[in-house]
């Protein structure tokens, strides 16, 4: 196996590489879209299964809206419209025909032009009040809170696996309310709700805050997030939670007879996470060795390795290992034992290394003899040697030392990564010499936040939601500001 | 709640309105896309982890192919595209712009043609297989065993809920061996996963078959399928099982090394079942008051309804009912204690049962004096008065009890609607006054197999694949006949 381009080296070559490499995923045949392959969707339906669990704790239920949105219904909401309208895939035709000059090959039928085009959903908002529309009447109908696991597509002009792609998996929460105040409510708890994920599944930090007006969700009127740091200090927004007022029902006409009697738009949410998740994953742990995956993420937990000269060796190693296996799959751990013979065991080591086993187990004949195994640790790869006696209870501890560990070690990066600056000087020298999130005093406009963007590539990533207030002076035009804000280069 | 239209006197209005009213499905602003309902969408979910278990204990893995299929792949191998051309979506441009005639619309925009036309997918050889080129190069490299949950899109004409719809969910198994040998087993043995699925969980006996060169999958070499018997006497195709032959791997040029050495093209299965298993289940084994539910698919399996006047008959009767709750859900049973003040008791009777929740427990005040409550089936409508004591162990055995007695009195009905018949006359006498499985010899051809669809709607079903060899002459050209195969009108 050749070695990974070093993240020292190129960062973007490594990540690059280390997708295709790890079996995560890989470029398709069609532009912009990628291929999932099972390693990678593995740890994706372990991500799935999490946040489907939590969205069922917080009293939500999943459905299942249409792919297609009629152009008459995505325009009907002005902000999202403009939003989605450049880079949508349109669908105008359903049907093809055999090429009167060339009998193999086909060709879309003039005759099957649709009355309407039909666009591939980018988001389900407009088709989703389509559809509450019916369902609410009174405020006995509401809240409806609704979660739909499924594919979208964004025409993007550059893309990236798993980062950015035309086409991406995610859940997208889309609910009702009676009131503002309940709507504003689940809006902040779903992005609590995706905080705790990533933080306490991903052992990733984020951090919570509220978009500005121009980093907004188009049609919302209001965007949560979570902000997350990856090791090359740029920042990757990791799940939005959307207050939507009642701009949807409003263009929808989604009305209810209030508890008072009276006629009222419904308000609304909608929240997501996709993909990208699984490059946020890549990108706060992994290093030049491959993937790193936190314990209750990974597909394979423990990878028991024999190291054997010979059937005999390999049958008696395989015995005890067998023996292990058992008691860790007892404690619910999910353990393969690679007694495969085509490869050394050094390939084995690397291999599961690449693919971010946390903890591989090897036993020699040595081993044998003293009841013992050798352990590694793929966060920090440190090895000991230890007696097999206990050792199921062991590794069910060592599991949790590398999950705590590892979310430690990228919070102790991100706070080493996270600077105050008080001047548009030092905003650019910290910038471009040790990149990072940067904290610092913003006058509240479009303009300002613009040239910033411009001259630095840098935006505010979020006005985070628990800091303290501090009064200063804004970087640019020096007007004063209450709180400072969260500026990154992103991804 | 207005009442169902009986089977009786229209058993496709039932069918549609119980779709409706048991909040399973509904027809969207899409033409011919359906909306899945919670309660529906829940049903689907257990159908799909279900399935999905029994894919990953015969050692397959999930994976996520684009959705798009460019036209040049799409038309590769010639069978399957001519299968397919005729009900495709197309996306032929990426962009939408404003409309200079009118601001407040959208107008597809010329300038964002794609160079080449994308097919949304109806299926996903083409894709897949352009994708296994890169992935196999040596016999080392097989089989690849992956199924993916997806959505497809077929452009049908008339539609109807989960039966036929344009887009639909399902899983499709696609899989690539070094031989035949080994191909033609996976697709037998996934067959036979769905055959099991069908019975033990869906309640519904079903005949597993080949099905004739005219109605096999296009592309195909052998259709394998699971063949089941609704209540109105037409068939339902519940699910197919494809040996492809080398047909994908020629078109897409998936060539390995053999264990020989020598240069040889990949074999190939795939395998299907979607959301058209929901119409199966609704029409296996509902009735007139609505849905009925076998207890495996039941998003709510037991429902607790008390009968009270005033908040202190409620509050004593919640206590009982709380705790008969915890003792189920100890035992893995899913309860809901319907403690709702707005609807009486009737009202929720009617409602759990067009919901189809399998067991009904009511208590009122004298429940409690006599430390028993009212148990309620259900599938047989049969009610009995019980003690409270041992109620969880006699539910849990009641639930496996029903799950039994539906699929056996679905296996009676098909029992008794399957007819042997010798004659072309008493075929077509049987079919219009009974419709059901016809079991007939035929002489193998495509000739006959087309007159009678064509004279009489029925079409083979299948060559079931356990019947004995018995000799026989077939029904229109009076030719020799090795064995029976299956007619039947279908949906």
């Amino acid at each position: 196996m050749a070695k990974l381009t070093s993240r020292s080296e190129d960062y973007s070559k490594w990540y690059n590489e280390l997708v295709v490499k790890a079996d995560l995923a890989e470029n398709s045949g069609v532009r912009g879209c990628m291929v999932i392959k099972p390693y990678g969707y593995a740890i994706w339906e372990k991500m799935r299964d999490e946040m489907d669990k939590k969205f069922k704790e917080t009293g939500h239920v999943n459905a299942y809206f249409p792919l297609f949105v009629p152009k008459s219904l995505f325009e009907a909401e002005e902000k999202n419209a403009e939003g989605f309208a450049k880079e949508c895939a349109v669908v105008t035709h359903y049907r093809l025909k055999t090429d009167p000059d060339n009998p193999s090959k086909l060709i879309v039928d003039p005759d099957a032009k649709l009355e309407e085009e039909l666009i591939v959903r980018p988001t389900s908002e407009a088709i989703i009040w389509n559809t509450y529309k019916n369902w609410i009447q009174s405020y006995r109908d509401l809240p409806i809170l609704i979660n739909q696991w499924a594919n979208v597509v964004r025409w993007e002009m550059r893309t990236r696996l798993f980062l950015r792609t035309a086409e991406f998996l995610w859940q997208e929460g889309h609910t009702a309310h009676a009131t503002k105040d309940e709507a504003v409510e689940e809006a902040e708890k779903m992005n609590k709700v995706y905080a705790d994920f990533a933080e306490n599944f991903m052992a990733m930090p984020v951090i919570q805050g509220l978009k500005t007006p121009s980093e907004r969700f188009a049609g919302a009127d209001e965007t949560y997030c979570i902000e997350a740091l990856m090791q090359d200090g740029k920042a990757l927004q990791a799940g939005t939670s959307h207050f939507l007022g009642q701009n949807f029902a409003k263009a929808f006409d989604v009305k209810f007879t209030n508890k008072e009697g009276k006629i009222e738009y419904a308000w609304a949410t909608s929240w997501g996470t996709s993909t990208r998740l699984m490059g946020a994953l890549i990108m706060t742990h992994s290093d030049d060795f491959g993937l790193v995956l936190p314990p209750t993420l990974a597909p394979i937990q423990v990878v028991i390795v024999p190291i054997f000269k010979g059937e005999e060796q390999l049958e008696q190693i395989s015995e005890v290992a067998l023996d292990i296996q058992a008691k860790l799959r007892a404690k619910g751990i999910s353990v393969k034992f690679d007694n495969d013979t085509q490869n050394k065991p050094g390939w084995k080591f690397a291999e599961y290394e690449l693919k971010g086993v946390p903890v591989r187990i090897a036993m020699g004949p040595r081993d044998l003899e003293n009841k013992s195994v050798e352990i590694a640790r793929r966060d920090n790869l440190t090895k000991e040697v230890r007696s097999i006696e206990g050792l199921d209870s062991y590794i069910e501890e060592l599991l949790k030392t590398i999950q705590k560990d590892l979310y430690t070690k990228a919070a102790n990066f991100r706070k080493d990564n996270i600077t105050k600056v008080d001047s548009y000087d030092e905003f650019k020298k910290v910038l471009e010499e040790k990149g990072g999130f940067i904290y610092a005093h913003w006058d509240g406009t479009a303009e300002e936040e613009e040239q910033i963007k411009e001259e630095t590539k840098a935006t505010i990533r979020c006005i985070p939601l628990d800091d303290d207030v501090e009064e200063g002076t804004s970087l640019i035009s020096g007007k004063p500001s209450k709180r400072r804000v969260l500026f990154a280069k992103a991804y």
